[in-house]
């Protein structure tokens, strides 16, 4: 059931794809989805970045021209995320793969969210993905009281180490101000809370039917 | 004239080390004369971790026990700075080292800035040190207007490149808001804006005096 709703969110995302456009993919089994449905498609002239060794090789493999992230801006990325929240809040990186789906929905004009209908949630809830430079790393998880290595250890692409913060018990009361403080934080290369202001569209499918919050124009 | 102020003010520093500390120091010419004034100095069980391998490999030819950064916390750390604002902010990375200056500075008990008499400004003006993630590196410099790569090209040890904020063109008129801005941009590892609650003293050299600037017990 709720593999078939991936495929049915993928499915309605691949259709925002046109010829020439240039496209993040992110990473994810609903990303896996994404793939066949994009290679499904007569597309013409259209480049691919990706977040992921694991999504470039998918990639490839089913014939999709990906290229090294070397282009100042992208027409469209679509990713899945792990928690959508009713303002648009996102926690991403259950795969730890944010790092890199963050700078890729960064420089979409559009970035699209495709999730099966489990990951809508009333409120974001720990654990929320770190990326942790090597460098220091004991001094930086001191400072992050609930934050763990991820193990065994993940190794990003970007050399730092994929941790989570497991804090607090319940609800994320005020996400922006813990993606602040986050970011402030000496040693996080990066974190998966994403801002609505980096979402342009969350898809969201329940059972057959597909529900699209359009979040910005 | 600088150089002797940066010897002074190095060796004020030097006496803050105590038998048994674990030390982090910094790097930079300023640097450079401390490792010679701790060298000097008959201390028992001091260990060192350093910011830059540079300063790493100074230091162990003048016999500190340097070690690997992984230590939960350091009693005291001492590095110069680019810029010292009368509020205690900070523009340091001249060097390219500020990734690692700021997790070692973070990490200490006490942060002592050494400078000479030339360091000390009204305002803190640009170029600000930045450390930008290699992937998407293209589009990261687009969402950073006046940001422009060191050339010829600098790469970290942490596997970032070294580029320079060069807006605005005058006194940065809010540092934390420019930090806090930078912070939040996907692909900036770290900057080189020190905030004033990292920093508990600066050792300012005049001539032969040392003015000591203490913004925490």
């Amino acid at each position: 059931m709720i593999e078939a709703e991936k495929r049915v969110a993928a499915e309605a995302a691949a259709t925002l794809v046109q010829d020439g456009m240039t496209v993040g993919l992110g990473t994810g089994t609903t990303v896996a989805q994404l793939l066949p449905a994009l290679a499904a498609r007569d597309l013409r002239g259209v480049r691919y970045v990706s977040t992921s060794p694991r999504t470039e090789a998918a990639a490839r493999a089913l014939g999709l021209a990906v290229e090294p992230f070397a282009l100042p801006a992208l027409d469209l990325a679509i990713d899945g995320a792990d928690q959508v929240a009713p303002d648009g809040w996102l926690v991403k990186g259950g795969g730890g793969a944010h790092t890199r789906e963050r700078l890729v929905a960064a420089a979409a004009r559009r970035f699209v969210v495709i999730v099966s209908s489990d990951k809508p949630v009333e409120a974001l809830r720990p654990p929320v993905p770190l990326e942790l430079l090597a460098f220091g790393l004991e001094s930086t998880l001191r400072r992050l009281p609930g934050a763990r290595l991820r193990e065994p250890a993940q190794p990003s692409p970007d050399g730092g180490l994929i941790a989570d913060l497991h804090e607090p018990d319940g609800p994320l009361a005020d996400p922006a101000a813990l993606a602040a403080g986050l970011d402030a934080t000496p040693g996080v290369v990066a974190h998966g809370l994403f801002p609505p202001s980096l979402v342009a569209d969350v898809l969201i499918a329940r059972g057959g039917e597909v529900e699209h919050r359009r979040l910005r124009a």
